[in-house]
Parts: structure tokens; C-alpha cells; sequence
């Protein structure tokens, strides 16, 4: 590493195995996420930094109007260029991961989180004043231990319209979030005699937990290009199974159309469950994604979706399509639903006025473009190589020996 | 039963075992609850009315006065005498308990139910217009497992205040509801060694039923004047007992001090758990009520509150005040919280602000003013014969032989 001091006190650390415009690009990232350029502060003409460097003028000039682009920089005519404010204060204590998240404009690079600061604070007031304004008092009663009628209703038609999932409004229960969701499900899953689950190898690690917490033993099957290894799962003998059919976690593989074939037959002619866990199918940035899984197997196929990528963990909302020979079951081993019945009308609105459908397609444009830029960043570095479906809140990058190992590529903050 | 059909089609059953004034009040909030005075109707003159049922007219006017301040009944100078209009229509299929309900003015005498139609809606909606407006995006995202740090403090201010709850804010968790509550604290007393469990007798039928799908055998312990029978409690070798001994369910009565001290001692001698349910503990219509017992014995007695009497039961936000020894299983146990992060907030701002306060004081006052009324009509039949503290949303009556029916008492609308 060659250090550098400015008279402006701009110190870069430049990587030598970059190129010279990627390596002064990732260097000014680095130092103005690592605090050394503050927000606000005045970088030095292109003309002095490119002498100081030795570089061209056009290589520095280039590079500035990238980080203008990204929004680490501002340019202003007569002003010249400028470290961009913070868009909000951090608080990194609240954060499992710091490392993975760009103190500057507060860019996460947490796997799977929706955007916090793109919550649509005013839609979603919208609709829950038109629910405190127009509501029956009946809505802050004890509610229907399922969901609220007009949510379960709502939910049906939208997984129709947006997943093709086939259900009765009857036959969706709501739960507080996908945990809740399937700690219910489970616990009716054993008692229809279910003691060992099949997971994807590799899966989410809580979703382990989650198992092993329910006294269920875990059976895992590996994932290759196609998704779940169906044959490995018919020869393990369990009686259920989780998947991510549409995205699966963490690979990103989309599961193939003769393997969704097989897994249906598996659990037609064996009687098994197949739960899909739908995470994150409303972010396909790609042309024609795939339809959810449940719609081939509406009687076998335990479909769960939230609102956690689309919307907000925060709001714990998540539901599941149940099978009618399943719903008795969840139906009585439930005795109250645990979502307020004013947010869940709230939901209900933001689903039929349209507004969530709005946030989702703004939502899915912001995602393709952070996406394409991370590709493009991972790209300038030969040694990393991108896998699965242009889909979803996260992306899986594989390393090859001799590159950067993990922890240089998170400290260099792709 | 004698029938009088006026010229206004007034038909009212006058009861020969009332006295004159009370069964003509009777026989007219009879006509109106079964719709048979509809809303707006007029009523006979006073003259006229006691003309026709031959008596004195001063006995009309008292009674027309006495409904009109239960509000059965509007007297307007120039225009006479009416049937109130309905507050709100009822949607009678929402309820389990459709006899228990008067459908003019939307009298519930379901127990235990708070007033929907009294939901603080301005206060609610400027609680979560303040939280959507100044809240960090940070609430968005996944939170606290055991629920928002700000709720937690300001609930275990609180019930330090209002209950003399003694627990750290850190102690607090947070729940879908008082149901999602004792489902979990099931989970880690199970998880603690607890297989059997002692309940009140009587208790409150769907306990029994949240136990028993726990898979936790129930070990029922009478109740006396006092409060639940420590002896046999003792006797019977369980490990932990839900008890209600603000006032218990559905007898009324409130647990003596000596039965407290047994109780917590048992608690401490045996290492036994006590889940102090305080479902109501926030509505006592008499001077000095008694604290909730965990402040007696903190490190044994696992205390669980809710806002479904307070506020609402369709908000779904409960808690418990839980032991440190336990509390770590809780945490280990428990994935995330299922209530909503910007719910949770709004009930903290509720509570900060002074607001929830404000509302559990007028209704305290508006609950006394309903329950006096109901004593007094209970009152006015001998063989009834009211039990328990004056406090919360239900009280017990005792019928004698010889008195009207359970059936009876229940169509007379009391």
C-alpha cells in the first residue's frame, strides 16, 4: 500500500492489485465510510490530487463522477466537490452485522433486510387513518383466532394475482411474522405425527434452531444448480420438508421445473408437506420468474409469506395458505391470532387500494439498481464470482483461492 | 303476565313480581332491547300511559326519567318522550354470546369485555402519528426478541406506579396478547421441569384448555372467600400455579394478606412458580385496592399483564414481568416478538404521555357508574345475590331456589 497526505489531509490508501481508476475509486469509499473524510468536506481539485498520485487528470475526474453517481460525492458548480452528508445518523449498536454496512449514506449490506428508510411512513398512515376513522368498534374486540377476515380475503386475492397461489380466504391464517408462523405450523405438524423435517442444505441457520426448539429432528438435503435433491429427500423417509423454492436461501439457485415436478409427487404419493417458504418473491428483477410452488400442489403445499422484505420486519405480519386437512388442526391448536386487528386492517388497506403494489414496483426498481451496482463492483474483481437469480434482498458471491478471502472482501465494504 | 296494547302499538309485559315502577322500567327496556320500541320511536304521554295501565301518572314520569338516564330513552321539551337512537350498529354473529347483549345502545354484558365503542381513537391515533413521524428507521427492522427497549421501560415505570410491580425494564417481555404470553412461559416451565400445574377452581374454561395443549397436567385447587386454598396447594406437590388475586375469576373475591403470605411462602420454600394473572387489576371501584402480589416475592412470581381490559383486546399486546432465573430460558426459547414494533411503540408513547392514564381514568369511572346500575337491577330481585370485590369488567351472582333461572336472569337482559 502506497499512503498518500494531501494538503487537504486526504490520506488514501491505494490497492495496488486494482487498476489505477478502481483502486482510487475504493479508496475514496474507504476513507469517507471509514469517517477520514467527513461528511461535508472539500476533496482537492482533480488537477492537484492527479499530480499528487501521478495519475491523469481524466482518471481522477472519472472516478469523482462515479462516487457523484453512488452518492458518496456532491458536485457543485463553483463549489467544487464535496463528501456527501449523511442521509440519517447510524446506530450501529443496534445492528448484529456492522461490519457489512456503510456508515455513509447508512448502505447495508445485511443479507436479506428490507431498505428501513424506505418504509412508506405516509402510505401506510393513509391507511390506518382510514382504518381509526372508518373502523367498527368490533375491530377492538377479541378477533377471529385465524386473522382478520378482511385481511385473510385481501391476502388471497393478492397471492393469486402477484404468486399464483391458489387458496380460500378461509384457509389463510395470519400469523406475527414468519417465526410465529412456523412455530404454529410445526406444532401442528407433530401432532399429525411429523418427527423429522427435511431442510435445504445449506438453509438459514435459525431455521434450525427453530426445529430443534420444536423437538423435530432435522434431516438436511444438499441444494445443487436445480435446487433440493427430490431423490435424497424421497430416500430420507421424513414426512415434511422446508424449502425456498423461488430464491433459495443462501444459494439464490430458483428451483427447476422438473424438480418442483418431483417434490409434488414425492408429496402426493407419500402424504409429506412440502412448506414454501416465499421470503422474498415479490423482488424478481429478471423477466418471467417463477410462479410460487403451491399453485402445483395447493393440498400438500403449506405456502408462507410476510411482509418483512416488502414492507418492514418491524410490523410482524406473516401468513401461511393452509391445507384444508392441516387447517383443523391449526385451527385448534391456536387459540388467538396474535396480530392487532388494526394493523392487520391496515394491511388490508394498503393491499386494496393498491399502495403496497406501488411501494413494491418502486421498491423492485431500487433493489435492481443497488444490485446491478454491487455486480458491478464484485465484477472489477476477477477472483469473485456471482451465483443464483437476479432476485431478492441479497446475492451470493463465491471465492476462489488466491483472491481476497471473506474478510477482505467485507472490510473493503462490497 | 298482563298485556297492554296501546294506541301507539306500545305492548309491554308488565312482571307481577316487580313493583309498579320497577316493572314498568323493566317491561319498556325489554320492549326496546328486542327492537319491539324501535330507535326513534315515541312513547305514550305520560298521562296516557298511566291511564291505560291504571296508575298513578307521577310512577310513568320517574320511570321514563329513569331510562332516560341509562339512556334507553330521549326527552326532548316540545317533542315528548322517544326511544334512543342505536350508538353503533351490532353485528351480532361477531359475538359468542349473543344473548348476553342488549342490542339498543350496544350494551355488552359479556364478562370481562372492555366498552369498544369507548377505544381512545383520537389519543391512539396521536400516539402512532407521533411514532411514524419521529421514530428512527431503525424501528422498521427486525427488533429485541423480548420487545422494544422503550416500551419495556416505560411498562416497568408503570406498573412500579400503578400496580407496585418490582421489575427491571429488562425483565419485561413483551407479547402478542396474554395468550402468546402464558403460551411461551408454558414453553420454559416445561423447560424448567414443570409437568403438572395448579389452576383456580373455578377458573376461567379456556386456561385449562392453554394448559392441557401444552401437554401439562392440571391439578385443580378450590377457591374460598379468601382467595385459593394455599393447604391444598401445598398438598398437592406442583411446581407452579396461575392465580388471579386481584380478583379472581369468575368468583370475584380478592386474596387475603394471610393467603398471600402462604402463598409466596410456598413459592420460596418450594421453589415453585406463581403466575400472578392481573387481567383487570387496572378497574377497582373501591378505595385502597391491593397491589399486585409479585411485589411481594419478585424472584418467584411471574407477573402478566395486558391492554385488553385497559384499551382494547384487538390491539394483541400483553406482557410479563418474569424472574430473572427464568428469564433466561425465555430469551433462549424465543425467536422474535411477534407484536408489531410500531404498535409497541405507540402503546409506549400512550403510556409516557400520560394518555393511557387519562383513558383507564374515565372509564374507571364510566365501568363504576355501569356496575352500580347493574347492582342496583340486581338488586331489585331478592333471590339474587351479588358476590365479589367491586372491581374490573364482570361481577358474580348467585341464584337461590325458588328465583328465577340462570335462563331467566340472562333473557331478562340484566
Amino acid at each position: 500500500m502506497e499512503r498518500l497526505d494531501h494538503m487537504t489531509d486526504l490520506s488514501l490508501e491505494l490497492d495496488p492489485l486494482r487498476g489505477r481508476r478502481s483502486g482510487l475509486e475504493h479508496a475514496l469509499r474507504l476513507a469517507i465510510s471509514a469517517g477520514r473524510l467527513a461528511p461535508g468536506a472539500p476533496l482537492p481539485p482533480s488537477r492537484t490530487l492527479a499530480a499528487d498520485l501521478g495519475m491523469a487528470r481524466g482518471t481522477v475526474v472519472n472516478a469523482y463522477e462515479q462516487l457523484i453517481a453512488e452518492g458518496y460525492l456532491i458536485g457543485r458548480p463553483g463549489v467544487g466537490t464535496t463528501v456527501a452528508h449523511r442521509v440519517e445518523p447510524l446506530n450501529g449498536s443496534a445492528h448484529g452485522n456492522v461490519a457489512l454496512r456503510h456508515h455513509l449514506l447508512n448502505i447495508s449490506l445485511v443479507p436479506g433486510e428490507s431498505d428501513r428508510s424506505s418504509f412508506p411512513r405516509a402510505a401506510w398512515m393513509a391507511s390506518f387513518r382510514h382504518v381509526l376513522d372508518t373502523a367498527p368498534d368490533e375491530l377492538f374486540g377479541y378477533g377471529r383466532s385465524t386473522g382478520l377476515p378482511g385481511l385473510c380475503t385481501a391476502l388471497a386475492d393478492h397471492l393469486a394475482r402477484a404468486r399464483s397461489v391458489r387458496v380460500r380466504a378461509d384457509d389463510i391464517h395470519v400469523f406475527g411474522g414468519y417465526s410465529d408462523a412456523l412455530h404454529h405450523l410445526l406444532h401442528a405438524l407433530t401432532v399429525h405425527g411429523v418427527t423429522r423435517m427435511a431442510v435445504e442444505d445449506p438453509c438459514i441457520p435459525s431455521q434450525r434452531a427453530t426445529l430443534e426448539l420444536a423437538g423435530i429432528e432435522i434431516c438436511p438435503i444438499p441444494v445443487d444448480a436445480e435446487g433440493l435433491d427430490v431423490d435424497r429427500l424421497r430416500a430420507s423417509g421424513v414426512h415434511a420438508v422446508i424449502v425456498t423454492p423461488g430464491h433459495q436461501y443462501p444459494t439464490g439457485v430458483v428451483m427447476g421445473p422438473e424438480r418442483r415436478r418431483q417434490l409434488i409427487d414425492w408429496a402426493t404419493s407419500t402424504g409429506g408437506w412440502v412448506i414454501e417458504d416465499d421470503y422474498d418473491g415479490e423482488f424478481r428483477y429478471d423477466p418471467n420468474p417463477p410462479p410460487a410452488l403451491q399453485g402445483m400442489g395447493p393440498d400438500r403445499v403449506i405456502y408462507a409469506g410476510t411482509v418483512s422484505k416488502t414492507l418492514a420486519a418491524g410490523l410482524r405480519i406473516g401468513w401461511l395458505a393452509v391445507p384444508e386437512e392441516l387447517g383443523a388442526s391449526m385451527r385448534t391448536l391456536r387459540d388467538r391470532c396474535s396480530v392487532s386487528s388494526v394493523e392487520q386492517a391496515t394491511f388490508a388497506s394498503m393491499l386494496s387500494t393498491g399502495r403496497l403494489d406501488r411501494h413494491v414496483r418502486q421498491m423492485r426498481q431500487r433493489y435492481r439498481k443497488r444490485r446491478l451496482l454491487l455486480e458491478r463492483t464484485i465484477s472489477t474483481i476477477p477472483t469473485l464470482r456471482l451465483i443464483g437469480a437476479a432476485a431478492g434482498l441479497h446475492l451470493t458471491v463465491v471465492l476462489a483461492p488466491g483472491g481476497p478471502d471473506e474478510a477482505a472482501v467485507v472490510r473493503a465494504g462490497l
